[in-house]
């Protein structure tokens, strides 16, 4: 039996990992046995010292198998899933999860819930009135049958070790290494039971990782891992310096969402959602290149087939479909406020993590994982970069229920448009791309 | 106020720690604040990105501060001790510290008990019959102006802190780390109202430090921050490939050390504890030179003050002083056996560490902090490096109390005796010194 010291010192010398002492890591971590100082030990010595892929594949492999893996066999199809590792207004997963399906891609689909400036899919998910995601396994299956989707949340069941080791790299500093984040992320989407998986690896200003070259090493372990663990994987790094789309805020965002299936969205959403798409369609092998995966979705998407499964996911979810034709059944914010540019020229910088900020400060997200969300509060951005602007223009929307933290919002969204006399290079939205 | 995630943050992305987060650490450490499992992350980041000597030194006091610090104020005298990082058969303590107060030292001792290999002080007082080293301050002070020393145990009021770091690095794989081993070391030490310390780091086997060139990096980061913090000293790195003496025991090692008094000792336990003395006596400003010093020591020893000077503070503490005349009256195991030379040739290796072992293995040390000692047993060294020996002769004495263990006991010494045919080169006792 491997013990804690052990595989501490292990590590903490720059060794490697051997299977059996990630085994007692993880077990611990799952069932008890190391104390806690002893997984924040290693932890640390991993953040430091780093893993090699072999060790960071079977960490995934471990915290995996510390739960339940979903047996999806029994439901026809190739099951391929989407994982973004977080932005401002990155809500492409309701609008990539129909457009999929619509192509024939079974969609299970795990989701938590946001923290900080980022939000995260359950949050927006719950803004549908009725909209149920605590499904028993046997509903989720029969959702992925019935409308090839099943959106759901993470129960207590799904890499419990992750649990442990999640927390306690939230109190010890280290929650930004890469063979964690890796292992944290794919153990809960190898649980899915999925054959594929897409990456949306954000980069940017409101994103986890803030540089080209962070996000690219996070990308390769990622993908690394996947493939080490049986999963057909490709990633796309895309851009996070400002906000995917207009909306920040849970029923904003549905709101955009629909407004995109219906191919009135924003270009930078739209293009994003097509494209991750088309990328599930390639891994579930219902096309042979990237051109014709898009050229099924663009079809799903123009002729409404889209639009159409996203009425039936929320209708089969216990949603209102009503939402669908007439967004102003979601809830809303009982007031509004802008902000305007305060000089003129062109706006070179809409900082996303500012804008994430403020949406969190109005209640649309959470500053610990405890607090309550209003789904109905948040900001709309309604210039872009490189827009020419005059002083006094409006810049954001903001719809807020109370006051009280509207002055820190306005002065963090002023702070969050920078506008100067020569206009930006815009930025691509797609920075690179790993294939499957 | 400094939060737990912001100093490890700092530290594990290899900055410095500012006081202020020094003193969070600490105090949590002494009284509560951070958990555990934060202390222990922060300890592995200082394992693996180290600390400057301004940061050990602050580490240091703010350790010290976390407890009492005897005021010996009151005690005339210059007030010096010695502190050896711990080996085999290392009774010096004994020895010097008469030797050194026959001088005009004051010595006053705060000792720690033996664990794995390496023996301990108190364990070795507590073999002499009546001996009582839990002295309350009054006591200790009367003991320090009636005899010159005063030989006790760290009571729990002297750096708490240290105990809850000592206690989680054993658990944690962080132990062997230099700037938490001088803090850990001299925090113990400033507690004991000391103006000097002479350092004797162990280099080899039997000793914690196994290279010159670990052992020179702990020597110098224990003078410079004993010094930072307003202590005169220096330091001895010496030998600890073999055993310091013959005598590997409690009982045994008491024994030699009353030989050694009496001028009848092994020549390397007498000149280390000379030399040892010396530089206490130097530090003590009772000597310009180190000659001048070391002359004065042999006085001492010479001429039967030192031998003095121990009958007085044994019986000052309680002890049974006729076991300076009579060694028979300290305890005595029941049986004894010896272990042979298997060849013919030179000796050319002794190891230390598992003669250490043995005699740990013997009930003379303690595998966890929570065993017993048996102060009869233990093992004596017949033979010396370099000593030209016949297969079948005597190497090693072993006195044991049941044979449960004896097989082990006599395979570790087996192998710890190495014989060649060619003489090997002589390690000298001394090898390097920080001068004061």
């Amino acid at each position: 039996m491997v013990t804690a010291v052990e595989a501490i010192r292990a590590k903490r010398d720059g060794g490697e990992l051997t299977p059996a002492m990630i085994d007692a890591f993880v077990s611990s971590a799952a069932r008890g046995g190391w104390e806690a100082y002893q997984l924040s030990a290693l932890l640390m010595a991993i953040f430091v010292r780093g893993m090699t892929p072999d060790e960071t594949a079977y960490l995934t492999k471990a915290m995996t198998d510390s739960g339940d893996r979903i047996d999806l066999s029994d439901v026809p199809g190739p099951k391929v899933d989407k994982h973004s590792t977080g932005g401002v207004g990155d809500k492409s997963s309701l609008i990539l999860a129909p457009l999929a399906a619509a192509c024939g891609v079974i969609v299970p689909m795990m989701s938590g819930r946001g923290l900080g400036h980022t939000g995260g899919t359950l949050d927006k998910l719950d803004a549908i009135p009725g909209f149920r995601t605590n499904l028993s396994l046997d509903e989720f299956k029969t959702a992925l049958r019935v409308t090839g989707v099943g959106m759901i949340g993470q129960t207590s069941r799904v890499a419990p070790a992750d649990k442990t080791l999640y927390a306690l790299r939230d109190v010890t500093g280290t929650v930004e290494s890469i063979p964690l984040i890796t292992a944290s992320i794919l153990s809960k989407k190898l649980a899915e039971g999925i054959s594929g998986l897409v990456l949306d690896v954000k980069v940017g200003s409101g994103a986890f990782m803030k540089t080209a070259e962070t996000a690219r090493a996070l990308a390769k372990s990622l993908v690394d891992g996947a493939r080490a663990n049986g999963l057909r994987c490709g990633a796309l790094l895309t851009n996070m310096e400002e906000p995917l789309g207009r909306a920040v805020g849970n029923a904003n965002e549905v709101v955009e969402c629909i407004e995109t299936l219906k191919g009135r969205g924003p270009k930078d959403l739209e293009l994003l959602s097509v494209l991750l798409a088309a990328r599930m369609v390639r891994l579930a092998g219902l096309a042979a290149t990237d051109d014709e995966a898009e050229a099924k979705v663009r079809r799903a998407l123009d002729s409404g087939a889209g639009l159409e499964r996203f009425r039936r996911i929320v209708e089969h979810q216990g949603g209102d479909p009503r939402v669908v034709d007439d967004p102003s059944r979601l809830p809303r914010a009982p007031r509004t406020t802008v902000v305007k540019a305060g000089r003129s020229g062109h706006i070179v910088k809409l900082d996303a993590e500012s804008v994430g900020v403020a949406a969190c400060r109005l209640g649309a997200g959470r500053r610990t994982a405890d607090d309550a969300v209003d789904p109905a509060v948040g900001v709309i951005v309604l210039a872009s970069v490189g827009d020419r602007v005059s002083a006094g223009d409006d810049v954001f929307a903001v719809a807020y229920r109370d006051g009280s933290s509207l002055a820190e919002v306005e002065s963090l969204l002023s702070r969050a448009v920078v506008v100067a006399d020569d206009s930006p290079v815009l930025r691509p939205l797609v920075i690179e791309e790993i294939a499957p």
